[in-house]
């Protein structure tokens, strides 16, 4: 009996990170059914049941102490930015969130109560986006909570926008504003430690409800589809920013085999964002290429279509796609050219 | 700032345990989207999304500690056995299992060669099957491993079998035996504490392959549904073998509204269950009706279809269906009559 099956050597997951490590583990898969259209590597699979929609399959999960903590995380936020955070992969494909399961493993410090509480969030969110909750499973956990939740969405065939079709000289396109979600984390922490310093001291989040709504209770772009249908525009590529824009633009120019430019003064930020990132010492840039966790969606469209984008509010153009000789670039405020790189949420690095 | 928002009743989980559970986080939901056709309470969700075939989706999580013992589990068997146990809810459907996303959470002890084995074993399973992996999310967990896994699946409309179709007189009939599964996990529990004991003694696992195999590589029967297909038998109400004979029989009692007799001498149990039974001094029908995780399908027939399902291998007649006012019963080997209780394997209860 051994504690792990291990083969003589040993590389730590921290070596490989989350994509390399996914890579690694899905490499070679090749489809068995002709009902799979698209398998791992965009926001969601991809598979075709009839000749009109095809049929989305997104999983997320959430880890207690990892990507939240329920000292000042509500259990009907949590339950709300659960289903959320699934919707926004979902719409990243252009399509529309329909179903839900949700596997959840709770401790027996949670009672019945605290579990009504997430469910209501979690179905407040269902509502809110007319998804279904169709299923699942529950367990006691030995230690902390595990949220997984799978959402099947639909698409007509001819809409399906995959992250691999970006175009040379494609306008990247942006909606609302970046950075928020990670200063409303920093900001939560920072009161967390004087809290566990002083349990005397109150919290002092007066002001900040801009940016803790960012971090607590997310909202997917399901209106930015809408306006993007409305308009006729229909992007050649799109995610979901969850680990900040710098990583999902990587994204995109990788699976397209193309570079790009970002400029900085394009990034939409918003202004309770950037007073945090004065008072916090922190790049505002920064923020917002490397927080994660906005749910804004990342997309890119013909040139041709910059007289139509105009007049979407909401989106915010910050840069166009080059060649991929030409690699991805930042520009920043002064001038300087910066490779961009993913530096994000990247919960298996060290 | 509080660690649980609570209200100021408090249930425990223990009180209710898993299924008062999700009635009550699940209670009053209604669909609104025409293409979810049945929610939450069979073993796999049902949508459909075109005028052919309906879509399935089931998901089963499974917790280190609580579900599986990497002390003694290889994981290879565990990735082989993570995609089986999805896959047998959607031959419970009477379907076929196509696509597979998967949602990962590891602790850094774990390195990547470790994760390989695993996936190695997920990725035999689906290979065996004819399922795709077709996504998924990995992250860091602070502790023991999560597993969760969501399935998709194929049935045509007029073949879709649900729990809630047993009739008046239906025979009850099951596949395969029952109990190994449980009495691998007691062999495998009491070597571990002999390990434990001492480190130097030899775990004595001899002789005991069908059981061992049966709780750490358990197959699901896609082979019966194929030979009830080929037999021109469709069940009136099926389901799998997750948590025991009795917490099973009583899903499909309590969504028909029936009653029924089950007959102790009828229940299929293998030599080397009884064997081990005989060791470990335990009624073998206790094995079967509780233990759990066989992962064989229990289902309805009409009563016409005798002659025919006498000819099919490897099915067991083990009663019939009754009227609800009976109750459900179980007719032990002296005669005497018991009404039958869900004891199975129902984590949330202390």
């Amino acid at each position: 009996m051994a504690i792990e099956n291990e083969k003589s050597k040993r590389t730590e997951l921290s070596e490989l990170g989350e994509f390399d490590l996914i890579d690694r583990l899905t490499e070679g898969l090749t489809p068995l059914n002709h009902s799979t259209i698209k398998g791992v590597g965009d926001d969601a699979a991809v598979m075709q049941y009839d000749n009109h929609s095809l049929i989305l399959l997104a999983n997320d999960i959430l880890i207690e102490g990892v990507h939240f903590d329920l000292t000042y995380t509500p259990l009907k936020h949590l339950g709300y930015k659960a289903g959320v955070v699934n919707f926004s992969d979902i719409y990243a494909m252009n399509g529309a969130p329909k179903q839900l399961v949700i596997g959840l493993g709770v401790s027996n410090r949670f009672s019945v109560e605290a579990l009504d509480e997430f469910y209501e969030g979690l179905r407040l969110a269902c509502h809110h986006y007319g998804v279904d909750l169709v299923g699942g499973d529950i367990s006691s956990s030995k230690t902390g909570m595990f949220i997984s939740i799978s959402v099947v969405g639909e698409v007509s065939k001819d809409e399906v926008v995959y992250r691999n079709g970006a175009q040379l000289d494609n306008l990247i396109c942006v909606s609302g504003d970046l950075g928020a979600a990670y200063m409303g984390l920093l900001l939560l922490e920072r009161e967390k430690r004087v809290y566990l310093a002083n349990p005397n001291m109150q919290p002092d989040l007066e002001g900040n409800d801009y940016v803790l709504e960012r971090q607590l209770k997310p909202e997917a772009r399901k209106d930015i589809i809408r306006l993007l249908h409305e308009a006729c525009i229909q992007p050649t590529a799109m995610i979901d920013i969850s680990d900040g824009l710098a990583s999902e633009i990587l994204h995109i120019c990788k699976q397209s085999n193309k570079g790009c430019v970002i400029y900085e003064d394009k990034i939409p930020i918003d202004p309770a964002t950037l007073l945090l990132c004065d008072e916090f010492k922190i790049i505002p840039a920064i923020a917002a290429l490397h927080g994660g966790e906005d749910y804004e969606l990342l997309f890119t469209i013909p040139l041709s279509e910059y007289e139509k984008i105009e007049k979407v509010e909401n989106i915010s153009l910050i840069g166009h796609i080059t060649d991929s000789s030409e690699g991805c670039q930042l520009i920043t405020n002064d001038g300087k050219q910066i490779p961009l790189q993913a530096q994000g949420w990247n919960h298996l690095r060290k």
